[in-house]
């Protein structure tokens, strides 16, 4: 698997997913291309999934937002006979390393909760329509969306085999939406996971597993009624015409270096780091949500966006042995605010609202990237605003603290916005700020206090926004000394340790599946029960079950 | 590491604690026996400690509940120079199994939460006591106590050396009480975890990571002083004389049954089942408190809980190839109900309230015991008040519905009391019942007006509180069907999922301890950077580092 893998695409190019427009009411059909895995070695078989599979769907699913705003209810249906989704591909999982599972589920994580979340956020209702087989990360597919119907046709069904049949977790969220989101009584999902079938019928109806069970002859005229219904419900900006997501300019380079128009990506292999380079607005902000909307997706706030994204993404799964990422940014802190708030006065404008809440899903995004992750605030630096919520989502950060000898760059400052202080809650539904500051109300209030103001590094440090504050004179030994610290320790000792330290306070199911699931998961894709020559996941297929180490531990 | 292990000790056979009570003050001296160790191999040097040490710690708390109800604070210290505990034995850690070691963090774990929860429970606050190094299991002894006091003798340290010294997580909760109890803030919790050194003097006090500083000259008189004010406050009962917790009758079988006074444990290691039955009481209750307390460990409720409890950790340590735990009783439901309502009606009693708080600890143990759990519900049972709650703990319950054939025991029933509503609640602070009805309000209420009720199959069926109703035609074959196919699966794909199951809804810092941070150092404990030839835990003492694989996952 050393091919890059590349998160940019289009519907042009889409080979398992159809989409069908028709006014509030998308329709979006799985269809898998058996031939089309993104690597050798398996066929896609069933409506399997594969990476390149999800990579589509995520595309959609921010698409439908940003090209589509007319859009209210998205049903989610198979475009094959017989078969809703089989789940995850075996044979890829089979044959995948460690590192590329963990990759590919966190991801496919991520895209769940997007589309469940749209209907909140952005008034968009996904509902799943079953007909045929919906099998493990088939039903995961599911049970994020708002609204399950099953067609009772005697067969089809929902199941997460994946426990009896591949010894492995229903891993993208299953075992927590079952409890957590369907309350399902937990004996009753002890025996739904452990059984191969499955439910179908009045039985996953009663049990909780669908929300509604529709006779198959009714079945295409109820699921187009409910969407309607759906769509009735949603309280988003009417006729909103969308814009267009033009493909990013992106140049990588021979060393993986990545340039953006306003991201760059420095890599150093030998010290194991990856810089991201933020550079602020060039020009000033529009003057207005008609101006905004003339640029498109070119204006900062959504290019900027669009970059980052992209970059992490292509960091997580193409540079898995860079251990630290650290964060920069330079540029006019006043641009960085004049271009946030204009969408920060204009959130009631669904344009405006989606740049916003992108902004929220890329700082979760880098909140659950499993790399060391260090601020720097050098003179010069633009962090402010939305860019400033990148200093409370690292590890740690350090701030240059006054003049540097021979830098005649504006001194390093920090300036919050409102938007430190509720506009992009973490997982746990905390901001940053209220998770950094657990239970202290006064340093929160403080901080508030601080909205606006140009703060220099001892002021920073003062209010607890920094870890630490460095003259010039320590400013170069003590960052060299930290990153050659944290090359020097084990990836995956700290990949535990941060997941553990970055979700303080309360948990939530998103926390859940990416914090308890997760983890297990993780554990049991090492186990060789399942990844081992006689596990479940090699022998998939060929007729002979698994064989157990039965020693519980 | 195939000897028995055995959790039954007594003061007698103390080596690695020594406990100084005076009136309501007791001082716990640890102080490991070198050549103590429960294993061959490595010798407990600096107060280190292995499982056998924290046997005799959890033996201490627990007597000091039943037998030393008098004392109100409790004073952790070293009994060695220089050094407080440089936490669990490396060598130990290196050599043991992956079994041993999740059985040995979880138990560790277990006991930590008991003397966390003692002053709030019993009134007997625990107070650290720190002089000499202190370091990560050591420091995670000291953030389970109730109140930190460091000497300020320059150089007495807290620390978490696991990450940079060791590849492996602080993994008796320590990651989680930096950040959830001790609110520290996640980017200096990170420093601190990442800091071979860790913190002493004013830094420790600044970052909250002790309770109190105090100079070295003054530190006894101080540490005395603060525990009287800790005895001050607390509410319990004096003048309480303790009861005398006498050894457990126990005998062990050939075939590792085992049988006790009021609990038999049978073995079938070809289907992987131990089988737990519980005999309900044979006498009448209790006439009163005084006859109770007359009684003393051999009334019935802590006679049964203590073998219920030593045949748990003793099937989790000796008998790791037993997937399966069943567990069944057998007796009158009114005996048992009149036993139970004893102490209810004392509860301010201290001895009746230390009963009650002891199934409490007993059920989150069966909560947290990684095998698949059921409860068989036959003729002649008696699960009624806190032994129907073994109903809820379970993964699933099997009830027999109505009379057996050629089977004169009464028909099966449950009958549930008040202490299925808020005595006993989980790691989650819910009872099993809420974590059942998550959300559900009618069927709590439903169950909750059932009290007192004599339940037969199809009512407690309606109920929800069972998986199962099953008449004698079924009964054989469905729970013998269920038995071999459990036994069939991974056992870490059902250790996963019932780890993700059981505990639906809020988190605590319990639960966040025992799934998020448990799953995250089992995956560690796997992984090659930690256990591997060239691994941190292998190499640790030769003087060459780990070497370490820079991939993050």
């Amino acid at each position: 698997m050393s091919k890059i893998i590349d998160f940019q695409i289009n519907p042009t190019k889409y080979r398992h997913w159809r989409v069908e427009y028709n006014d509030r009411i998308a329709t979006l059909f799985m269809d898998v291309d058996e031939e089309g895995g993104l690597f050798d070695g398996y066929q896609l078989k069933l409506n399997s999934y594969d990476l390149g599979v999800d990579i589509e769907l995520a595309d959609i699913v921010q698409r439908m937002r940003f090209e589509h705003p007319e859009v209210k209810a998205v049903i989610m249906r198979s475009g094959k006979d017989n078969v809703f989704c089989a789940g995850a591909n075996i044979r890829m999982l089979g044959g995948a390393e460690h590192a590329h599972k963990v990759n590919f589920c966190r991801f496919t994580n991520e895209t769940r909760n997007t589309y469940e979340n749209a209907g909140e956020d952005s008034g968009q209702q996904y509902i799943c329509a079953i007909k045929g087989s919906c099998a493990g990360g088939g039903y995961e597919l599911a049970l994020a969306c708002n609204h399950i119907i099953l067609t009772d046709d005697g067969s089809s069904n929902v199941s997460l085999p994946e426990v009896p049949l591949l010894a492995v977790l229903p891993g993208t969220g299953g075992l927590t939406r079952v409890t957590d989101k369907r309350k399902i009584r937990r004996d009753r999902a002890d025996v739904f996971c452990s059984t191969e079938e499955g439910a179908r019928g009045k039985k996953a109806l009663d049990w909780g597993l669908v929300d509604e069970l529709v006779a198959n002859s009714k079945f295409d005229e109820v699921v187009a009624k409910r969407a309607g219904e759906f769509a009735d419900l949603s309280k988003t900006q009417e006729n909103a015409n969308g814009i267009t997501l033009e493909p990013l300019k992106r140049e990588i380079g021979s060393d993986g270096s990545l340039t953006y128009s306003a991201v760059e990506v420095s890599i150093d292999q030998d010290a194991g780091t990856a810089t991201i380079s933020i550079t602020g607005p060039q020009d000033a902000a529009p003057q207005n949500i008609d101006a905004l909307r003339g640029e498109g997706a070119q204006t900062w706030m959504l290019r900027a966006a669009r970059e980052l994204d992209d970059a992490i993404l292509h960091l997580r799964f193409n540079q898995t042995e860079l251990g630290v990422v650290v964060f920069k940014c330079s540029g006019d802190p006043t641009q960085v605010l004049a271009h946030e708030r204009l969408l920060l006065e204009n959130k009631q404008d669904w344009f405006a609202n989606e740049i916003l809440l992108y902004w929220k899903r890329i700082l979760k995004r880098i909140d659950l990237t499993s790399r060391s992750l260090v601020a720097l605030i050098e003179p010069g630096s633009c962090f402010a605003g939305v860019l400033s919520e990148i200093l409370f989502a690292v590890d740690r950060s350090y701030m240059a603290d006054g003049e540097f000898e021979g830098d005649n760059r504006p001194v390093a400052t920090i300036t919050l916005s409102e938007s430190n202080f509720g506009l992009c809650p973490m997982s746990n539904n905390l901001t940053r700020l209220e998770t950094r500051f657990l239970e202290d109300q006064d340093s929160l209030a403080a901080a508030k206090s601080a909205i606006g103001k140009s703060l220099e590094a001892e002021d920073a440090n003062d209010l607890g926004l920094v870890t630490f504050a460095l003259d010039d004179l320590d400013w170069d030994d003590d960052v060299r000394v930290f990153l050659e610290e944290r090359a020097s320790y084990s990836p995956d000792a700290l990949t535990a340790m941060e997941a553990n330290l970055r979700f303080a306070g309360p948990e939530t199911m998103e926390t859940r599946i990416f914090g308890r699931l997760t983890a297990w998961q993780n554990w049991v894709f090492q186990r060789p029960n399942a990844v081992g020559e006689e596990g479940a996941l090699q022998r998939y297929g060929s007729g002979i079950r698994g064989k157990y180490d039965k020693r519980r531990v």
